[in-house]
């Protein structure tokens, strides 16, 4: 049964790369707390605190920290687990589905993450949904692309660091 | 693996009562568009043009009808569904998990409805979840507890008709 994904133009983000990475690293990068506490947010920005309850309905929590004392406590809820292949969460609920108060950023978004094996390594695609296109806009304004490619970045270097022999 | 219901006092609505229907019958009053059209709105109010996508990430559609020829459209995104069992849907999302804009009634619910076998009949459990407490108090004034007892109380005389040996 194949879940609708956000597909519409006028209100979806799109960030798509090939990754030298297997599915599994990727997947543990995103669903792992001590992981995404190491590359979540593009430096000099840093990411705390996460707790992640991977289950749709499932809870997760991260703290963002800015080089100018920034505080921005981020909560979400999954929406869709499929081991290795797909994450789907939402800013527009928090955990057991309740509906979330207005953000600071002002829009939620629901993200999907797809991860397809490709020779060696993963299509990495990335979907930011939101509910108008001035949602979209204003998160586009606010770097989407750029920042979701840093993070990108720092996920692929952390999780080869892990996979090199110690010694 | 039991999914995170919604249980604060604070922010959630609860509406309870034992009734003379089995489960089954009560699902297909949930999930059948015919049978949502004829039930779902409190007279003099009436529902129309029910659409139905049952799985997680499918959307769902009314259009409820005033007696002063009001006309409100209600989307919603499904988010668990277990035959029979366990409904869950929210109106902080649209169809394939994308935010929800803002509603006329200024707040976004998760409902769900719980269906529990007891004697010859079905206790059945909505809870309507809200993002803080201002909502839910909103919801309450505008009668939660009577509009949605008086929906009930339509269902049941709806399946009770339908159950009953035509000619």
């Amino acid at each position: 049964m194949p879940l609708t994904a956000p597909t519409s133009a006028d209100t979806d983000l799109r960030f798509e790369r090939v990754v030298d990475l297997p599915p599994e690293a990727i997947w543990a990068a995103w669903t792992t707390p001590e992981l995404v506490n190491q590359w979540f947010t593009p430096a000099p920005w840093r990411t705390s605190d996460t707790t992640i309850d991977l289950r749709p309905g499932g809870g997760f929590h991260t703290v963002m920290h800015g080089p100018e004392g920034e505080r921005h406590a981020q909560a979400g809820c999954y929406l869709v687990v499929e081991p290795g292949r797909t994450l789907v969460w939402t800013s527009a609920l928090l955990p057991g589905f309740q509906p979330a108060p207005p953000t600071p950023e002002g829009f939620a978004i629901t993200a999907t993450i797809r991860l397809t094996p490709e020779g060696q390594g993963t299509r990495y695609e990335a979907t930011a949904s939101h509910a108008d296109a001035a949602s979209r806009a204003r998160h586009e304004a606010m770097g989407f692309e750029a920042g979701w490619g840093a993070a990108l970045d720092q996920l692929v270097a952390l999780m080869k660091a892990q996979a090199r022999p110690h010694g």
